[in-house]
């Protein structure tokens, strides 16, 4: 992959990088900060003692605190790594204890919000710089990370105006180190632009498991056993963290919503031109798709396998 | 997995097997009849020269029809492997040439249709038995196919009230050879269990695909790089067969409209509970996924590697 080969020497890129939040996204960037010696010294935070102590079996951090504001100390990284409606409140948490100089950014679904509740909190000479890998699975906790999990995904930043670049260098100097491509756009984008390939699939996913759930006439264990004609795909996406998610849709309401609406139009003339026997204009519409589906294989970003190459 | 040792002598389950339609079921019922010893001889019909020609290429067969009629002579066993819309057609085509005794199916998503279609032009003597292999992948054609396809998925029968038994159970121990497991119901209640767990899905896959591109304000090249997010995942069912599923639409309608009408219902209250801030009720809601995600797992339906297992 790209790779930089900043590493090479024994020097860590930065000295003490705070983990607050040990899930999926968390003990991902354990992992490969460890691979890549990104940190001389990480130091998780969680809320759970549960969590802590399985994070502490894995090895995931140097130091486990349940107090953010702990974990924070002389850090010179901060991640914030927790469900988008809980940032406000650690970075409010953290605030007094971060160091001068330091970066914090972020790991959340959403940026507009996030900016709204966390910026407020931001004390002067620390660099908050908001980001989002484009990457995750459906697990979540400490035991669903991987190093892997960023290789050749996009980690988007939406920078304030007054961001320092230096700063911002090395922040992006991270991220690659990950694997991932760096890019920048302002919060309203992301939210709208996540709000149609992540947020608007995750609602839709959780929508038709609720709905083939609740059938009388067809049995869940009848939809279990034939899951293989397409909907066992949904519940992959439909498994995801319901904290998380919940948080989303809440505080990127508007996005969501405008995006919903187009969807259910669409839907509404797809409705109509099967009543009506318009064979033409679903043959015509259906036919757009596969072209989209390859230039996602060309881009990198999902398998050519067939059935995503799944045993 | 659970093939019956029957077929360990060298006579193979039937003398003569038609293959009309050489897609994607088509040429892995080719592969496995191979691998089984299911078929002493092969004939595959296919309506383009070029599908043929690459058929051939590919020894799926060991003869080869552009006439469907010609393809099922002496047949013991032929297998209507086309769109749905097409079935009634080929069985007029095939029907003066089909051998008395023969065993006659289909493997059609649509069963009500595909009955109401193909018995007025049954000869007495043939035995018609619907049927569907719950199996497939996004890709088409006779390069799609592979012997492992049926394996541990399910083959849904739907006999007429006057099925032959002896011709049943021959035909399900054909497909138990491929490695599927055999189901037997109602063509109705098959058109509604599969337009739940499949075509409801592929509906709203293609039409999640379409909004995107359709967006003005996020670019195509923009979904298509975050589409890691989870729009990914739709992609793939819509770059399905387009001919094959505008007439599963069109053949099973009244069953699509129904559950169509449910999910649109269920969209607009989770709409309302995002647009009113109902996080417990969304959180409640999601909650639900995970454990219907699991059961497919523990139902040998999907796998349970994190993002299907795919690289």
């Amino acid at each position: 992959m790209n790779m930089p080969s900043a590493q090479d020497d024994e020097r860590p890129m930065f000295d003490k990088v705070a983990l607050i939040g040990l899930g999926l996204i968390g003990s991902s960037l354990a992992h490969v900060m460890r691979r890549e010696n990104l940190a001389g010294r990480i130091s998780g935070a969680a809320r759970s003692e549960e969590t802590i102590t399985r994070a502490r079996e894995l090895g995931l951090a140097d130091e486990y605190h349940t107090d953010p504001a702990a974990a924070v100390q002389d850090a010179d990284l901060v991640f914030l790594n927790v469900p988008v409606g809980a940032m406000g409140k650690v970075a409010e948490k953290i605030a007094p204890a971060l160091k001068p100089g330091a970066i914090l950014t972020d790991v959340g679904s959403v940026k507009a919000a996030v900016i709204r509740d966390v910026s407020p909190h931001v004390p002067e000479g620390v660099h908050f710089i908001p980001g989002h890998p484009i990457a995750g699975t459906e697990q979540s906790g400490p035991d669903a990370g991987f190093a892997e999990l960023f290789e050749n995904r996009w980690c988007i930043f939406t920078p304030l105006p007054d961001t320092d670049e230096e700063a911002l260098r090395r922040l992006t100097a991270f991220w690659q180190a990950t694997g991932a491509h760096v890019e920048t756009m302002t919060p309203e984008h992301h939210d709208l632009v996540l709000g149609i390939t992540s947020h608007l699939p995750h609602l839709i996913a959780y929508n038709i498991v609720a709905t083939a759930a609740d059938l009388e006439e067809v049995t869940e264990s009848e939809v279990i056993k034939y899951s293989a004609g397409g909907f066992r795909d949904f519940t992959r996406l439909a498994a995801s963290d319901p904290v998380m998610w919940r948080d989303v849709f809440l505080n990127n309401r508007e996005a969501v919503l405008e995006l919903l609406g187009r969807f259910m139009e669409d839907l509404s003339a797809l409705q109509r031109a099967i009543r009506w026997g318009e064979g033409e204009k679903l043959h015509e519409l259906f036919k757009r798709s596969r072209r989209i589906r390859r230039e996602i294989i060309e881009a990198g970003q999902d398998t050519a396998a067939p059935g995503f190459g799944r045993r």
